[in-house]
């Protein structure tokens, strides 16, 4: 800002370079429709209660709407010298309109404004996150409906484990979205509380209204302490928590879907649009977006350490540190979003392919828990069961053949309980059929899956449906 | 875990080294009543499904509670070679009471038994964090009454910017504390999900009844697929999210009574039990809580980073990788409850020096932006009172006063709006109890706030009662 | 990218929306310089090895110089659709030059010509670093020497511990930079290694001649091993773990001059340039830069942390994923240089106020391990008369009086060990005095450390001087 | 420590809780040997400079032999009672010798004392990660060797992409443990430096010898600033993100493994000791070594963060949040020394599966660079002929063919420039043999990189003997 803002106390210009570095207007513009509309609503309110006259006010809120239209329009150039969002848009009201624009400052400062955009921003962006949320998982549904017979092998440690069902695999991220939808909504909850009033750090000698503001800018409640509500970046830090848990969920189904299309496992075939191809090696196909998302989780928990990093040790009230809170989100939204809404049309556009998940749940040893089972059922204890399967694996593997390539006599020599029928109990099929345990693979449990998260996809609706109508809309 | 656990598919052992490396049980041993619990449950739920015999349940359950007697007595001894808490007492139990013990493990996995375990663990430990959070606060409400007369300077940018009641600004960390206990719920809520019957990712081919276990161990709800259910360590990291905010928190309140107990400000002084002295300079009183507690801020951070790299890029569903979440979840428990603890002493056991804070709020020209507002009551724009009153400021430092100083003369050079009611209207008292607004520093709203504060803190307690009934006490 | 560049293995064209989120050329253009001097000295390489003729390689060399001309006299459209500087670069030169254009990529992959880049741009950069970090050791150099009389009190635990030397404090903080300075060596040497040729990840089965491009480049040595050429971001994290170390250390010196700047300690007063005002406390002059560099500390540590979790767990060699090597050490870089330069100036410009800091050196017990000391060489055992220092410390505060102000008397009761001379031993100027052993406090020993400070300064001086003529300027 | 143990100033006892939380005696005493050599160091140099009386010294030195003995032996029970390590010494010693042992800590403080323990103990420990680091580089040394002639294929984005050889592909390994090494010799050099002197933060009144006591403890230079000696701990923060850039490539190793030992890729088998079984899935053989080291470097990472946040905005000079220095850096020291030891092993007993990685290379486009390459070499621009390249692979894909199976009329449908000798240019043989660019994957080029790498290793190992030799071991 330059000096002049500031009144008489200064005889000295500050430096071009400290200026630039200590201006946050490249940044935090974005929020220039947050400021409108704080601004609007407290120039009401300071109406309301006599604290300006009601001419003013109709200056003030006429002026600023005609700065709104003009950023809108791009007509509006902002200045590294006015430092701020704030600065930049009420000098060129006062400009405009003269002495009343000169009041709409009073019974506010900086420091309680600035958390106003910003928590109005956060809990638009919130709700553009968790729309986006939704949207993937509609897409996981959908995929998971499309390949409903699909049979893969299940991993622990990257070794194969057990077949399933490739749409059980997908619900899988289902879950996960659904955990981070509801922390977005706790971080919604704490961003949604209205710090206009506190002044700079104490409130302020004027005779205002905050519910009025409150009930104008529909935030669920007030900051009731002052000093908190100056200083409070809990919410920065929450949703960037939640921005970095979501993250590692994308780089875990990158990480998948990266391997899926590796020709070792040859599980996927991405769409074209989601891949890039190399300067030098002509047959590359590389899924770029995969990649690109799981590397930018490093980023959005670098945020998330960042602000902590920030924040920790700072005195009350406000300090000059606490400007560093906004790049980091702006870019973790723009990150959050971005990867969501690809996620959503990769998984919508790869083609699975069955035959080559199919060839793969028959060539392994992924059936040796069904084995081990088969033999508890005949009442065979648990621990010696396991073992005697762990038996039937080794034999296997040193003759080079698969468990299902056993004759009965083989199996009997390992155990009289053997029947006839172990050879349809230890097929992929049965296998997967018979994990019908309440959340198990079986076709049954992944059909009540996918209805219980139709329920939820539309009680989330519901949710971010109701936050997105309390959103502002200057008009 | 001895390779014989395996039964036959290996034939070389596992280097001693190695064993030591990837054993848990030094750490997961502290889970012994969750894992006891759980196994309990699961050979109950086992009967009453017909997968074992009444006479084995009966004979694992008494069982088990030997051990944990024995536990709880010291008489214990825990095996490295054994390598976690699960297989630890499950071979005990095995050594005691023969074949049925071999039947517990029936349809059940260690990935989803120490997943159980584990989200019981979590489960009571957010309880006791929530105490110490309502017992820090009940400290902070206390001492905000005790010392309700006390102004003290309030700071932005650690300059002081206006009076402001001591009490007040002890609330602020209510607040913050306030949505530390909210964001726990949110955890709490995340961690009570019940993973057993998912097996080692895919469910299993017994009949068993989730439900049944849910209701003995008081779940929520029940994880609704099985993969997620063992690779799920989203409440680990949620819950070290939560506690590194609420450590930046006690962070902050650290630098203040570091700064509070310096020979500068000598606003409080502590209690002897909260400091140590030099073993070189005899007349240090080092206030080390507050600087251990700021330091192990840093800790509790790092245990989240550490968690989320872990996680990240992870394919689903369980991989060894995860063990890593114990260690860093358990000593950030430990250190939050802590410190929780210890400030709850602290905050309760210092004095406050009014006559040192009362000095500071007259020497200073923290009143100066009731001067600027005084203006602007008469009618003088906000931005043209904010200069006068710099310009006011400016002329008493280089005359070495302060604005109470000042002769209405001098006032009134600067602008005839100046009456003789300016003396009174800039003393700290004023300054304090016209800052009246909803949230602001005046004795009133330090009351109000007061009152809401106790009201929050009973409506905590019955949260947090209700979470504690539900926890499983083995008898 | 445009699909066109790869050629004929794809059918689909790449969504718009993906095309923004992976394209680089927003951040990589910085290193547009590099990109055109690595093109050149390759393409002088290629020809020498009859690669590529003679006339193709003046055609390229000029059309990179004649792009480079464009490019500083901002005649240059960077366009996103050719996604990063090396397809910018490139297209142009071929649409400038025609095929010899298409001759330039050959034995070059994007994989190790953005390693080239990166390498030269960060080796650059390094060297600027250290320029600042030089400059700023200057200023507290000259600020020691300025103030070598002045006496303030030295903490430990934020409690006044012992008197010291104004500058010897400052000098702590030469030695800080001076490790910064060595550290960052380190990474010079290991960002000073050559990839070009290592190809897409093999080499190549041209004959190319990689000594011939290090020699025109200036490189220190050459990748032994292809795969780690294009796949090493050592360098990228040393570079930041060096910054974020190097942070920290401002961050230290920025919480000082906070609170050397408060109303509380008031030993310094920083020049307007260096500070702000508030929108709404006229009296407010605040130390924001030093704020704002002790925020944008966690920034540095955050992209570090980004940095180590993005390569954490991925394959060799080349993943897309190392793409988000460049933004944040573009921002650290920024960011480091800047802090470091305003430091310069802050340091220059603060006025000390040694009245203020001589006063509390003789209100406080600062010089208490000098009674004791008194005693020990009196030969009173350490711990004993370390004993007798603490109590006469509280036999003071209980009258309201410091040690100065006792009467021999009152000393000999306590020990009758004391003598006439303590009063003068425990004077502040005697205990500053009497810190001389090596490395201590006594205007000998900081003297000393000046004259090394300088020499050590004129060493780094060479240092830096010999990595800057090493910098490639094409002309 | 007891009170008792600061003399006269309190009047109060510490609280138990507190008094566990601060004492650090659990983690520190792994420094015992430190802390005693540097105390009979300490108390030789006492006496030569006449401060204390030899016949002292030799009580002293015979009694904290003594102890070193009994600590050694198992016969020294530790006190948390006590604090820490020194005060444990410390008072075993004045119980033992008398008031010779109060003279001890003349002219030293804990800050400087705890100083220097700690640079002694982390410079050990350098080596021994050093040393560990050679281990595994021999490692991969013996095994490029052994498995010289077998050729994989090489990766970028996990696709296939050229032919190259595995133990070019080992060897890329053994560049990033070399700058490993180099790294460690740069923090070596920071831990190098001799803090005793410094005594709490300025120096001593007594007439010390700092340089005599650097001579006894071989160290490479003194802090020459007190200040700086006390609150210095940049070589634990350069160590920790030595050890997480080391871990970051033991990271990356440890996805490389875990993806070969899939049954997708099936590289390589891994030796039974270094993999884990199910104790419910009998046929799984898990990686679990190479898990527990890929999530350990989110392990130390943390302890990165931790660290330097613990640091960030402390103001000089010594702070109690320093003492959160120990836990972290010794378990990242322990972890680090585990990791390589147990990755040395796993390199030299795992067993690669030739065959597999030759079917490899034979069913994909990996040769399509060098299909480019060929007609590069006949005069086609690269850019052109990587079009024509691609276009065969698309073909070729169509008719679910590979490249060697392409006719020559085919190939000549594309571009007349192909002859007969394209099958042969298209090999893996041909493709690796032909990469023999400096660093490429060429049989003679990885030749030279083994002798290059054997006389690396050659001069580690007088680097780290070097430092070992310097090494202080009480007799």
């Amino acid at each position: 800002m330059s000096k002049a803002m500031w009144g008489g106390r200064f005889s000295k210009s500050t430096d071009e370079m400290i200026n630039e570095f200590q201006a946050s207007i490249n940044f935090d513009k974005r929020m220039y429709h947050e400021d409108i509309a704080g601004s609007i609503a407290h120039a009401t309110m300071l109406a309301k209660c006599g604290i300006i006259t009601d001419e003013d006010r109709d200056k003030i809120v006429a002026g600023l709407k005609d700065i709104l239209q003009k950023i809108e329009k791009g007509n509006f150039e902002f200045s590294v010298d006015l430092e701020d969002i704030h600065m930049n848009i009420e000098k060129r009201l006062t400009d405009a309109i003269g002495e009343a624009g000169g009041r709409l400052h009073t019974a506010r400062s900086r420091n309680d404004q600035v958390a106003l955009d910003t928590h109005m921003y956060v809990r638009r962006e919130i709700v553009a996150v968790q729309k986006e949320i939704e949207n993937l998982q509609r897409a996981l549904v959908e995929t998971a409906e499309k390949y409903s017979d699909v049979i893969m092998p299940g991993y622990t440690h990257l070794q194969r484990a057990q077949p399933i069902l490739f749409s059980h695999h997908l619900l899988a991220y289902f879950g996960m979205l659904s955990r981070d939808f509801a922390r977005f909504e706790g971080v919604y909850k704490r961003a949604d509380i209205m710090p206009l009033g506190a002044g700079a750090l104490a409130g302020t000698t004027f005779p205002i209204d905050r519910e009025f503001v409150q009930k104008q800018l529909n935030f669920d409640s007030i900051y009731t302490n002052s000093l908190d509500a100056v200083s409070d970046r809990d919410y920065i830090m929450e949703f960037l928590a939640a921005a970095s848990i979501l993250m590692v969920h994308l780089s875990r189904l990158s990480e998948e879907t990266i391997l899926w299309c590796s020709r070792e496992f040859h599980f996927v075939e991405l769409d074209d649009a989601h891949c890039t191809g190399s300067s030098m090696m002509p047959q590359k196909k590389n899924p770029d977006v995969s990649e690109l998302v799981r590397g930018k989780t490093g980023r959005v928990i670098g945020h998330l350490m960042a602000m902590l990093t920030t924040v920790k040790g700072l005195p009350l009230a406000y300090n000059k540190d606490l400007q560093e809170d906004k790049e980091g989100i702006f870019d973790a939204i723009d990150t959050v979003k971005f990867s969501l809404a690809v996620y959503a049309q990769l998984i919508r556009g790869m083609k699975v392919r069955k035959d080559v998940m199919k060839k793969a749940v028959t060539e392994d040893f992924s059936n040796a828990t069904d084995l081990a089972d088969y033999l508890v059922k005949k009442g065979m204890p648990f621990r010696k069961a396991h073992a005697v399967s762990g038996q039937a694996v080794h034999d296997c593997i040193e003759k080079g053949i698969y468990l299902e390539d056993m004759s009965l006599e083989d199996f009997q020599k390992l155990s009289p309980l053997f029947g006839a029928d172990i050879k349809e109990a230890i097929s992929p099929e049965t296998c997967v059929k018979n994990r019908n345990s309440l959340g198990g693979t079986s076709y049954k449990q992944v059909e009540l899956q996918l209805h219980a998260a139709k329920d939820l996809l539309a009680a989330e609706e519901k949710v971010s449906d109701k936050a997105a109508d309390k959103q502002i809309q200057v008009k």
